[in-house]
């Protein structure tokens, strides 16, 4: 079992309201020092048997498809080496 | 300006309703070889000036207070070396 990590983000010229709450969110409660943030979705794929290049084609149509909007999102597709102990 | 990413993932053991929603659509969509999805969130922060150890450890404090809900989620802090150019 393998993990295929998709990463979806909008686009740079699309307005991100969430984003926005945090940026704005973040002074109030005394935190200082960031310009900008954007929020996006990730997606964790656990992938029957190895991932070959096939693979990441066919997820790359799911993100196309069903996982983000090509409108006002972009994407990202990659292999996760290891699962990571997370914080 | 540096980039900051910070993931946010429900927790292994707690139920993921959207990651599940996703991965029942698959199929319906004529895609197989995915045995397990979950659904989080991504956020990128351009932090103003270097990234150091202490603002490292900023983020992470923010991460719990506000991007996170560090009952049913896990959250990961990473520097992103280029602002790559996203699919």
């Amino acid at each position: 079992m393998s993990r295929v990590v998709v990463d979806v983000m909008p686009k740079p010229e699309i307005l991100d309201p969430q984003g926005k709450a945090v940026l704005g969110a973040l002074p109030r409660l005394g935190f200082s020092g960031v310009a900008d943030v954007r929020q996006g979705k990730r997606f964790e794929l656990e992938v029957e048997g190895e991932v070959t290049d096939e693979v990441l084609a066919e997820v790359a149509r799911m993100a196309e498809t069903l996982l983000s909007n090509p409108v006002i999102e972009n994407f990202t597709v990659r292999v996760e080496e290891t699962a990571e102990v997370q914080a």
